[in-house]
């Protein structure tokens, strides 16, 4: 492994034992194993994907379904409102593959219906309790207004309900994921009884994590578990052998004075993601050995857009030297792997 | 202009404003002007210094100076310690064009003295306060033994001192700004009795915004003034009027009822910088017209990977439809252009 610059390091091993996981979990549950590929956009891990046996797939936004259209996956959701103003690109990609789309207001079912030129399926977004988008469940007047609009439109294609359990992300504790998640699919309750032929798709990382079976849902999306990062090992979503992408950063100074030392790597490389830890306060990111299966104490302190500042035991800070690499857990790989696209090396 | 994604629209006339603004300014001081491209990036933008008499230019990292450097720069600073694992690609830029270096410590300085093939520059990085890298500028035994060192080497040769008084960016006022800039200014007062002839590069945008007159330096650095953003605007280097980038980005869902709109827009987009503002808490950009140059206190109050979450007043919530498009000033401009190299229009 030779790195020179700010570099994401992932193990393909780690990647095939978290998707073999997650793939056998979706199994025992009899659902669809539908993974969120904005977590790693990336064709080598789409590979793996397809080898356990995927062949359906989720995206966060239209350019991402091209990408991976291209790349030969015919059966894309993209778990986002859907963004109108790209109608031309999303009448490509329904003349090309089965396209599967989320609607949650009349204003985008109304303008999908008057130009979508071919086939496409559509989910409606349903907020089951996180509050970010979707209809409220409660809301079965709109939901039961925009099913009948869908069943009277000639290309589009009503096959059910999407939620994100995003308030699993917020939780302090695996059992509070776990009653979150409780939570979220009780208040689909009343929907399933009046449309109990519907597809339901669910699928955040933490739920999916510590769910163990998956009961009244007929699919998961989870994305972010083919990583893991920081942030879910903090939450209790993994442990750190789960853990398969960091980055590898150059030791360009040290200030042993302040048990500090500065690497290469910034808010360019890492994005700006923080989470509090209770005996390190904001951290940035955490200082892992380079066989990832060991921290030390040591952590991203703060970070400028190529600066990394690393806070770390005064023994440790002087075992370093100018010129080594030091190993970084992210706070939030999926940001991470966006920003090193070109400068990934795949282990 | 026909936006239908995420995209930043950069605003060529302003940028030409801020450039010369600066310009003068340099050339009032009789200081060079060395900008920073590390926040554009752009072969755009770098055109527009160069037609306003520009030769000289600082980014922060190599890659970066090769990207320059293969578009026709050739007298680059690499304002950042240098990375030795990056040796080759140092040799090739120092065979090529007027490199200039910043060392801050013994080690780095040792290998480049064996291993740079050519004729560099050498700055020594002096710490005047602000506590990230550099050499502490009280600290003359080792700024000595440095220059000693590269005085008797054959290929390094040293110019000068190289601060950034980046605590400017902490500042709560404009006269702060100016009390961190005079403070850091005058810690280097020993250092230039010592050094009466060599070269002395500073540049924060806040100080560089702020100072009308620079006296005791060699050069001035500034980056981020050629766009601004909501930061700057907020710590008073700037008005509304100076800000040349905004983000353009669809409306995707409105949610009246908690006066919510959300756009396609994310951390993937703005990068994930955030400012507390007295009002309005934790922002990650500021709603602005179209002309940029009105902001209507809506802001953006939450990013994930791709959803960008905007309150506002409940009025302007009404007038917005789906489809529509909102601009945003992002909070770092920097880190937003460098996500959105591939979806910048030019006005």
């Amino acid at each position: 492994m030779n790195v020179t610059k700010p570099t994401l390091v992932v193990n393909l091993n780690t990647c095939e034992k978290n998707i073999q996981q997650m793939a056998n979990k979706a199994q025992l549950s009899s659902v669809v194993f539908r993974p969120h590929f904005k977590t790693h956009q990336s064709a080598v891990i789409a590979n793996l994907f397809k080898k356990a046996g995927v062949s359906k797939i989720t995206v966060s936004s239209i350019d991402m379904a091209l990408q991976f259209a291209a790349q030969g996956w015919n059966d894309i959701t993209i778990a986002f409102p859907v963004n109108i103003l790209q109608i031309n690109d999303l009448n490509k990609l329904a003349s090309e593959i089965t396209l599967n789309l989320v609607i949650e207001n009349h204003d985008a079912l109304l303008f999908l219906n008057r130009h979508l030129k071919h086939k496409t399926n559509i989910l409606l977004k349903i907020d089951a309790g996180y509050g970010r988008t979707g209809i409220n469940y409660n809301n079965h007047q709109l939901i039961n207004l925009l099913t009948r609009a869908i069943n009277s439109s000639s290309n589009l294609h009503f096959i059910g309900f999407l939620s994100h359990f995003g308030n699993s992300y917020s939780a302090s504790s695996r059992n509070e994921i776990k009653e979150i998640y409780t939570a979220s699919l009780n208040s689909l309750t009343v929907l399933k009884q009046q449309y109990p032929n519907a597809f339901y798709s669910i699928g955040d990382t933490p739920s999916c994590s510590i769910i163990n079976k998956f009961t009244g849902v007929s699919e998961i999306r989870p994305g972010n578990f083919v990583y893991y990062d920081s942030f879910q090992m903090n939450l209790g979503s993994c442990s750190i052998e789960n853990i398969s992408a960091s980055m590898a950063c150059p030791v360009v100074a040290i200030h042993e004075n302040r048990n500090e030392i500065i690497i290469h790597g910034g808010a360019v490389h890492f994005s700006k993601e923080s989470i509090n830890i209770e005996k390190l306060g904001t951290i940035y990111g955490l200082v892992v050995n380079s066989n990832l299966n060991k921290t030390n104490n040591a952590f991203l302190k703060k970070i400028s857009q190529e600066h990394g500042t690393i806070v770390g035991p005064k023994e440790w800070i002087k075992s370093i030297k100018i010129g080594d690499i030091v190993h970084i857990i992210p706070i939030h790989s999926c940001l991470t792997a966006n920003l090193m696209k070109e400068n990934t090396i795949y282990v």
